[in-house]
């Protein structure tokens, strides 16, 4: 993957993930900074006139499911799932809430939502290279085994009850779905509780990215 | 304003908001429930192959500044301010956000940042249509008003307090930076708290719209 986001390359470079760097020689203090530590690093830099500033980084690296579901019972922390999420932006803005908020890893489909391009990683704000990202197969019984671990699993939807109602202990898994469709009934099924946000505006949702922020940081204030 | 998401162009026809409909004869559910609606009420549409689905909206009508704080204080609610946000999805989803929630209304400069085009109409999903917005001239002495009438104010920044350390009593208002810059220094001194998001992860931010979700979400539990 190449990316050109300053932000995101920065990132990756500290993550150890940067292959090389491409820049025309092109000065300005994000990226001296960068060339610094690509230097420091060892990491090799190829300058070329009229070539724009980039990095080759290695392909994300995915998490198994079972790493992500240790790492959420030892720490009481909680999963984010992201159910045929498809837009890039909201994929990366997603999981860098998640990173932010201490989850213990992002669960993706292995279909339809699942791939993370240049677009998620720079919404990511580099968030992609820090949290354990795993794909599966099957999200209902990916949050069945869950449940019989012992987390509170919750679906968000708009049909829900209100989040305030429901007993939100820790470790907890949020299932939140894919701009159109939503959660899927079988992984609705499959929750301890559906959840929705309570509004009072003639809109009825709020925009993905920002129902999975309030989710998360309500979950983070169980555990801190 | 020319629109072709339909669902901004059927949120803006349900208020009065739309001129004239174009449309190639092409067939979709949403479409022909647009074009139904489009009927009833008598509003023009223009039919000519080849030509993409869209409508002509007329200008998004400002509110008067004094309008908002009055209806916040009647109403002991909450203002959001936007200070310097340049990203138009960005906007479009806080004022999505800020609708659903109950704001009294949306506060843009009148310079930079302060200009709603299509792609904050379409992330708002409508909600432009919905909920005044007004432009000032100068944010840090429009705070300085609302603390006299009485209303506690927020500015978020990355070096604040925790926002759960903060009494949030209403009527408030919250000012969110732009995606580079934060809320400009002025302001933030004319704000009783400077405040931020507890996190916990290498990502040291989230994304702006998701800030201020948190916010406006927590804002909104001091209501109800």
């Amino acid at each position: 993957m190449r990316l050109t986001d300053v932000n995101s390359i920065k990132e990756a470079l500290l993550e150890g993930k940067v292959v090389r760097i491409y820049h025309s020689g092109e000065r300005n203090p994000k990226i001296s900074e960068i060339l610094e530590i690509a230097r420091k690093k060892g990491v090799p830099i190829y300058r070329k006139d009229g070539e724009r500033f980039s990095a080759e980084v290695s392909p994300i690296k995915y998490a198994d499911f079972e790493f992500i579901v240790k790492k959420a019972l030892t720490g009481g922390s909680f999963i984010l799932f992201l159910d045929n999420v498809v837009d890039q932006r909201n994929i990366g803005a997603c999981i860098r809430t998640a990173e932010f908020f201490g989850a213990a890893g992002v669960v993706l489909p292995k279909r339809r939502g699942g791939s993370i391009q240049e677009g998620a990683v720079k919404a990511s704000a580099g968030a992609v290279f820090h949290i354990p990202i795993a794909r599966v197969e099957n999200f209902a019984s990916a949050i069945k085994k869950l449940k019989k671990l012992g987390f509170t699993t919750l679906a968000a939807d708009l049909d829900g009850e209100d989040l305030e109602a429901v007993s939100l202990l820790l470790p907890a898994a949020v299932v939140i779905g894919g701009e159109d469709r939503g959660v899927s009934r079988p992984v609705k099924k499959q929750c301890d509780f559906v959840v929705k946000i309570p509004g009072v505006g003639k809109v009825n949702s709020l925009n993905l990215s920002v129902a999975a922020g309030i989710f998360l940081y309500t979950l983070s204030r169980q555990k801190y």
